[in-house]
């Protein structure tokens, strides 16, 4: 099944997305099992982010040679970072690059999980029963205030900087997918989604040793690789079996 | 007035603060104007954190004295990190240590903005109007963890290591007055409130040239000092002309 969100009648509004039209549904799918109110066309939708996080985690350093290009150690044990929900966008909605920037500004494609279930001191069974489903992640990053800046506030939480969707993909082995990164049409990556240092059922077992996670909780997994978006462009990531999150680049005050 | 949420009827409710008692309210005072639908005696109440914010902001290095003390340079400009929501528990809740915590084991006092509006591009003036009330937090940090980590995610964001409340004080000059932090009512600091390096005012309008805020989103404004914590310890956060954060320390498994 794929839900996500939509915004109807100048609301956000849980979906099911079928052939060409998204069921309009009554409530969330993570909260019970909502009925069927209304539907709009896939052609037309207005996709928002697919859920709004209690808490938004995101994995760092995760991919053998994301890790051996950064000349970095090989993390010794999973662990996370946190990213900003101010920052979130929908499929099709552009990532806007702000007055300021200089210098690099980058697309990393990731897998997310969406955590479905609440639980603390999860067995490895019981973190892979927690996971409801899976979409995709743009971890838009702007490099100079990245190694200016005392943390990742502007650099990677800006408006606009995380693309979402363009759904949940509840029926996929994720792990065993592949990873494509385009700009204009022009492959710039392609990795193994799962050749990961530590997977998500590994970080959601680490992470529930301190922590609670929540229904609507997400996981994003780190990427292998980057790549520069100019405005004008189009950046499109696809993961097999889960689906394409396209996204327009503008600059701040200047729509195109 | 004092704004709140506790516990009634199992479910979480907004609650305005009188002498003894608290009104019950239909809806949240950071969106509209809710009428009273009940009350709960004052010493009774099941208190909740204030606020589930959307976006969870912190300063770090905000007060002279506590730089000095790193050691470390005067930043520059105003930046903030994250903490999690997962983290966050109400006013009388215990603080529990994780079984794996060794080493210093701190509270840290800590003044609280809750942002009433929709803001970007912020003037000074745009700023201090967006503050809707003003809270008490505390940034419990496990230091072990902290150096160790690459991130502050278990360190500062163990569940139950964020305590905010009791209330959100909407009338009252925050930045005039003294916080001071008692352990089993034995006082371990006490310093000006607003001898701040840049204010919740400087932070708002530099973090709204990139990013967002929205109502119930909070901003802590980082300590001057901390003190240790012990299992059995109750940990009392006064603010004058706010109120008293007050909560018992308790060792994971082992509730005192």
């Amino acid at each position: 099944m794929r839900y996500t969100r939509v915004s109807a009648g100048g609301r956000p509004v849980w979906g099911r997305v079928r052939e060409e039209e998204i069921e309009l549904l009554s409530g969330s799918p993570l909260r019970g099992d909502p009925t069927v109110i209304g539907t709009v066309p896939v052609a037309t939708a207005q996709w928002l982010p697919v859920v709004v996080p209690p808490v938004f985690y995101a994995v760092g350093m995760n991919y053998p040679r994301h890790i051996a290009h950064a000349g970095v150690e090989t993390p010794a044990r999973p662990e996370v970072g946190y990213r900003a929900n101010n920052a979130l966008t929908g499929h099709l909605r552009p990532i806007v690059r702000p007055a300021g920037v200089e210098g690099r500004f980058e697309a990393e494609p990731e897998l997310v999980a969406v955590i479905g279930r609440t639980l603390k001191h999860a067995s490895p069974a019981e973190a892979r029963d927690a996971v409801f489903g899976w979409t995709i992640g743009n971890d838009v990053s702007a490099r100079t205030w990245q190694h200016q800046d005392r943390s990742f506030w502007r650099s990677k939480n800006s408006d606009t900087f995380k693309p979402m969707g363009p759904w949940i993909e509840t029926d996929v082995d994720a792990l065993a997918q592949t990873t494509t990164l385009r700009v204009n049409g022009e492959v710039r990556a392609s990795f193994a989604t799962g050749d990961m240092v530590f997977d998500p059922y590994d970080h959601i077992v680490e992470l529930t040793k301190y922590v609670t996670l929540h229904p609507g909780d997400v996981l994003w997994m780190g990427a292998e690789s980057a790549c520069r978006l100019e405005p004008g462009d189009t950046v499109d990531i696809e993961i097999s079996g889960i689906g394409v999150l396209s996204n327009p680049v503008q600059s701040e005050g200047n729509p195109s």
